[in-house]
Formats: structure tokens, C-alpha cells, sequence
């Protein structure tokens, strides 16, 4: 059992928690939790080291233990003391793994004939895109895609807050010149969320091919996008805040989609 | 200016900021940030001390300053050091104050006639609440109805992350026993969001006065609930994950609700 924050393995997997280079030069990530360790590996992530802490692995009933791995696979056992200072909030599930990156690229991902894609320009809050994903995850959309990100896709707060969906959604980092042609040449409509200039969401059809298009929260679309955009559309703010926090809006607007695309 | 975190006046801040005890004790809590003072200062809430630090104040265009208070008001000036200090989340606004609780019972709540009103059960974390009054408040809420709370509503996360809404929707904390009583006198439809039992969200009239009813994440609703509901409604997930977060549910039920009730 490894006792001491000083071990070079935990020493290892702490530096790619924290820094984005060192993740960058090994190709390399954490993952964190049992849900999102069961999904990475079911959706074919390949794991470097996992380190367990068992004492906190038992303690919750009705949870997922240890996934299934190659027995090659080396497991590190680590005290309750340890893991606490490996987890990144300081979680309780007791599971952590270094797995290796994949980097998706547009021409990799496969669509659907009407796709239902995200579009996220410029984000910078890594929990703010892992719940986007989350929500696009549950609207069964096609895939996320992350123009000129201001994060890296391997970010441990995003792979949390996603809750495992960061695995089963495709989610592709390019420019957004990259992507505004990918969409075009599909025949995908943009449609970019706006305030200014707009027409009310559910007044938009949806059932064709469709990338909701989203800014910042505090600068908002770029005129790349808005010119690019087939539609512009808004989601009415009926009260006193003047936004919505993005994962939200991408829930309205996916669950808008879904609503119009039902097949019974 | 204040210049040492020791001062009395700073102290019984941050006393506020960290207990529930003392903000229950003096009958003040705090608001931090330009926007939410605006809010606060606008629904015609009491202030008491504003804390207040120029350096930082002044450093971002196009927001709003100081609102208008009385002159009696007494206003600290504190050193950016001091500042952040007090400041929750090392936020970088530059403005505080302590503010005199509003405590609102069911009987004070003005209604619409076909009220839209959201009930969250046993609501645990104060960031997801401030999260749902922030949707509320985007969707015309009438309010926001926290049963068994297991947070006080004067949490700073809370005031927070609901970007001035907790000034604008009218919330109220009560039994569940005592808000299905006060929902059923006036005729308001109880819809619970479960999975098991249910229909499918969009196929419900939502024009009639509606309360959309959550669970916690973790164990859903209670018995008590489910048994009061007039029906049970479901958001389809399409994909891996087995649930979303209770400000994306709440969002996609409440504009589904504008959706249906837009009058042109």
C-alpha cells in the first residue's frame, strides 16, 4: 500500500491533475470516480495506472467497484490519507486512473443523416463544458464541438462535471473557421443563440440537421458566427437576469430539438 | 479605510458570511457583487453596511457602481487585502454589504392566475438552488417553493450563483405537508419529475397554474410527494447518463411551460 504523497506515481498522476503541459507531454489524463472510470472504459479508453483506496470503495452501497481491465493493468493501493490528497475536490469514491488521451478530429466523427451538434465558441470554464456535455449527453445529440477553447479537453473539473458523459459524447477542439466549413459543407444549419436580431427558439425547425451555436456568457458570438449563421435564435429572458448559464440554454434548446424530432 | 481583517465591522461579515447560526442570530446576511446589490437594493431590501473597495470597483468598464442607499447607510472602505477576505470566492467586484433578512411565508406569496411555480424537496446544495432561482426568474417564475431544506436560503453560494434572481422570485421555505396543503387549495396541478410511472414532460398541459416538483439528484422524491402529484412527468434521456442537473431539469420544464402558454 502506498502511504506517502511523495510516491512517484501519486507525485505522476498530481502533476496531470494540475497542469495542462504535463498532460499535453505524456498523453495522459485523470480520471476520477467509478461512474466515469465504468464509462471510460466501456467506450474503449485505454488505462495507464489505477489507484484504489478501498476503505472508501466500500463504503457506499449500490455503487459500481473496480470495472473491468487487462490484468496487465497495474493497481496501486493507497491509505485514505493519500488518496485525499490525489482526489481532485477532495472526493470520497475511492477509484482514480490515468488514461490515455484520443484526440478526436472533425473528419473522425460520425453524424447521423439529421444531426443534432453543439457548438461552444471560446469556452473557459472547464465545469461549465463538462455539464454541456452532460446535458448534450441526455439529448442524445451527435457531438459537442469546441471552437478556439480557452481549456484544455482533459481537464479534471470538466471530466467531472460531465459525470461520465465527457466518454460518450464526441467532443472534437478546433477553430472556428474549421468548423463553420465542416457544417456548411454538410448542409448543417447554424443556428446561433443571440440576443439581438433574433426569433423565439421553438419558432425555429429543428428537425433538419442542426448546430446550436453558443458564446461566452460575457462577451457572447463572435461576427464569424452570427454572419455564418443560417438563423439567429433566443431564448426569452422573462424575468430580471438578462442570461442563462450555458449548459442551461443548451438544455432548453437540445430539449427543444428532441421535443420537435419525436417519432410517436 | 479599513486596512486590517481584525476590524470589528469586517469581522461580523465574515461571521455572517460562514454561519448560519449568526445570520439567524442578527437578522442580516450578505450580498457580494455590483449586480445583486443593484437587485437587492431594487426589490426594496434593507441594507446594512456596505464594505466597499474603490481599487477594484473601478477596474471593469460598463458595470454598474454603487446603487443609490440612504444617505444614513454607513459605507466602509476597505483595502483590496481586506477585500479579499471577505469576499467568498476571492471575487474581484468590490462590493458588499450586509442586508436585513425578509422572511416570506406561504400566505404572503401573490400569485398569477395560472401560476408557474417550481418545488424542489430536501434541496442540499446551495449553488443548485441559487441555479434554479436563476432559471425561474429567465422563465417568469412566480416562485420557488424549498421544502425540508437541508441549506438556510441566506447561504452566500446560494445569493451567488443565482445572479440577483433570489431578489426577484419570490422563495419560500415550508414543510412539504404545508405546500401540497397551500398547492391543492388553490387548485394548482402537482407534476413530479420522476423517472419510474411517468409520461414524457412535453405531452403535459403546462397552461394551467403548474408545480413542477424535484426531488434530490441522489434519492429522487419521497413517498409523500409522489402520492400528491396529479401526474408524473419525465424528461426522455436519450443517452448515457441517467440524470441531469436540477437547475438543466427545472430549465427545460419551465420553458416547455412558456412555450406552451406564449400568446402569440
Amino acid at each position: 500500500m502506498i502511504t506517502s504523497a511523495q510516491n512517484p506515481k501519486v507525485k505522476e498522476l498530481l502533476l496531470l491533475q494540475q497542469k495542462s503541459s504535463e498532460r499535453r507531454k505524456t498523453g495522459l489524463f485523470v480520471v476520477e470516480g467509478r461512474r466515469e472510470l465504468h464509462h471510460c472504459v466501456e467506450t474503449g479508453y485505454e488505462v495507464g495506472s489505477v489507484f484504489c483506496c478501498h476503505s472508501l470503495l466500500t463504503d457506499i452501497d449500490g455503487h459500481e467497484g473496480m470495472p473491468s481491465l487487462p490484468v496487465s493493468t497495474p493497481v496501486y493501493e493507497v491509505s485514505e490519507q493519500v488518496y485525499e490528497k490525489m482526489a481532485y475536490r477532495g472526493g470520497t469514491e475511492g477509484l482514480m486512473a490515468t488514461v490515455r488521451m484520443r484526440e478526436r478530429i472533425l473528419d473522425d466523427l460520425r453524424l447521423s443523416p439529421s444531426p443534432l451538434i453543439v457548438v461552444l465558441e471560446r469556452v473557459e470554464k472547464p465545469g461549465n463544458l463538462g455539464a454541456v456535455l452532460r446535458s448534450a449527453d441526455a439529448a442524445g445529440a451527435d457531438a459537442v464541438m469546441v471552437c478556439d477553447p480557452l481549456t484544455d479537453l482533459y481537464n479534471p473539473n470538466l471530466i467531472r462535471s460531465s459525470v461520465g458523459a465527457f466518454f460518450s459524447v464526441p467532443c472534437v477542439a478546433c477553430t472556428s473557421e474549421a468548423c463553420i466549413a465542416f457544417l456548411k459543407q454538410r448542409g448543417i444549419t447554424i443556428l446561433t443563440a443571440q440576443l439581438q436580431d433574433s426569433k423565439l427558439y421553438y419558432d425555429t425547425d429543428m428537425r433538419r440537421g442542426i448546430a446550436l451555436v453558443m458564446g461566452t456568457e460575457a462577451t457572447g458570438l463572435t461576427t464569424q458566427w452570427r454572419e455564418a449563421a443560417d438563423a439567429h435564435i433566443r431564448i426569452p429572458m422573462l424575468g430580471r437576469v438578462d442570461s442563462l448559464n450555458v449548459s442551461v440554454s443548451a438544455a432548453i434548446l437540445l430539449f427543444e430539438a428532441v421535443r420537435q424530432r419525436r417519432k410517436d
